[in-house]
């Protein structure tokens, strides 16, 4: 028996943001003084290293749980499911509902339990929860309804992973422009019929000199209040920690499968920098003593920039809707889903769709 | 095959806030006016409800990861478990770390990363993440680390739950009576030979009327900055559904065990009010057309008072310890514990020592 993504959905943000319009920040460093390069420069630079053009801001009128329920509707839409049926809620966050304007988190009640609500499920064994595990969340809220539905607390579970990163960046901090908002999710069922669904898994939080390694801080600028917290990170250690970490995890997920390397249609990594993705890639293919096929590896970063717990989903969902050019994936196909990010946490899926 | 808590722990706060400590506050209502009556009268009214007399306040110098971290340290030495084989790392909690004056919660990285680095858990693949789902978190957890070993995912798994409520309280709100702070925590292992463990639980969610019961919300002082967000409930509202639903939720668990209401020893109820517990567990009897048992309600709120997710895994803690005033809990003995809080959610689980 192995559990299935029966329905996918996602919420990209109407409010485009494109590189350009941080030309007028002024940009300050880790060490709170001004970055002597001219914007240009850094701009293009940053564009050179993730890829990222542009990233949605959500709506000033919108929260978290909001677009947290868009996708899910879309989700259970395609799914076909009852929301009456769903028997666990899970939702991946970071920073809850943050007002726009304000940089606090709002997770009382739940994010999962506010999107219940706005669905109107009555079913009060829905059981909705949290679950904070950094950007790689979504894809361990589907490791654990996979777990509920083994273990035979529930048939039917809805996952959502969504965030609105714009609302808890520091202006004065160029990594600022890495981050975007979205919601994606999917509906997972069991199944005791179909030969697809969730194979094997691999999950993983370093949390020695690493657990640091994305934090909320003060403004880079000391010339502003140093009261509001923003989201930092010390870029260059969660690369050098990313490329050596995530390629073995996702290689202990595929061996944990079973399957051939050459198996794998797609591979669906956390949009949070192309070239960080592709030297991940290039070394996970390394392993197994081979090169990157052609076209395996579908990036939505350069519009989307980095919606966090959203990437995966979203970009799978794009995928399945033929939304992503260049890129499909067809029944039978086996895919593999991978995220990193603050814990630090890695995981890896792999999935027969 | 039943899983087993083979040790727990708890932190209880050194500074002590007695109800006397409110006589100078200036109390509002919900409508922003301020209250009628003497603080006393408001006081002893609050008294005579709750049953609290004083609560614990978290020392300025420390933050929640730390006490989780206490709590987790006792917990881990009681079980004798090696900390590098804890397959999970569950902190459930509502507000994340606070900082001592300030009522932003902080949880990048997650408090599990926290608690693992401050443990020194070297292995990768102890999974450290957060649960969101109110007071009932700890609960959860516990439910959830044992859904993770019936799937075969986890073998132990450490489970805490902790709360600083005294820096997200409203001064002016004197429901901020109520709240304090603490951790507790336990292990949970595989049990493949031992008559014991987990024998069921029942876990619900209410979100349409109910979901915003507890909330975070502005002062109820008009005269000071409306933008700091603090704990507010619906106190009244919260008492009726618990009256309602908790009774109902610990019979759905005690029926699915198959265990007779006379083999409960002790009934572990979530500490949020002295006279809501004791009308739910009469109306918990009832359902059975029995009446409560003597000293079947073990109470630690006139001390600790509501430190949400702390007060089950703490109640447990001093009970099994020896450290709780007419009451033991043995070798064999059927224990119920249930939580209910914001989501709204509830849980209950029957459980053999």
């Amino acid at each position: 028996m192995q559990n299935i993504i029966t329905g996918t959905g996602s919420y990209i943000p109407t409010v485009i943001k494109k590189n350009e319009d941080f030309l007028s920040n002024e940009f300050y460093s880790e060490a709170k003084t001004k970055l002597p390069n001219a914007n240009e420069v850094i701009i293009k630079k940053f564009k050179d290293i993730t890829g990222i053009e542009e990233r949605r801001y959500l709506e000033k009128n919108l929260k978290n749980s909001d677009i947290a329920t868009y996708a899910a509707q879309q989700a259970i839409e395609k799914s076909k499911v009852n929301p009456e049926e769903i028997d666990y809620l899970i939702v991946a966050h970071n920073f809850g509902d943050v007002r726009h304007g304000h940089t606090d988190c709002d997770m009382l009640p739940s994010i999962a339990s506010r999107v219940k609500h706005n669905l109107k499920i009555k079913n009060s064994n829905c059981v909705a929860y949290d679950v904070i595990f950094g950007c790689p969340g979504w894809v361990q809220g589907v490791i654990q309804a996979d777990a509920f539905i083994k273990a035979g607390l529930a048939k039917k579970c809805l996952v959502i992973g969504s965030e609105t990163l714009s609302r808890v960046v520091d202006p004065y901090d160029r990594d600022s422009m890495i981050y975007s908002d979205g919601a994606g999710a999917c509906v997972i069922e069991s199944n005791d019929t179909l030969k697809k669904g969730i194979i094997a898994h691999a999950d993983q939080t370093f949390a020695l000199d690493e657990v640091y390694y994305l934090f909320n801080g003060s403004s880079y600028n000391p010339n502003v209040s140093q009261d509001a917290q923003y989201i930092k990170m010390f870029g260059r250690k969660i690369y050098e920690f990313a490329l050596t970490h995530v390629p073995l995890a996702m290689k202990v997920a595929l061996d944990k499968s079973g399957i051939d390397i050459d198996q794998i249609k797609k591979v669906l990594i956390h949009q949070a920098n192309e070239k960080m993705d592709e030297a991940i890639i290039e070394r996970f293919y390394k392993l197994y003593g081979k090169d990157i096929p052609k076209g395996i590896m579908p990036m939505s970063i350069h519009k989307l920039g980095n919606s966090s717990v959203a990437t995966v989903p979203t970009l799978l969902d794009l995928i399945l809707n033929g939304a992503l050019e260049d890129h499909e994936i067809n029944e039978g196909d086996i895919i593999l889903l991978a995220s990193v990010g603050a814990g630090m946490n890695i995981n890896a899926l792999i999935y027969q769709v």
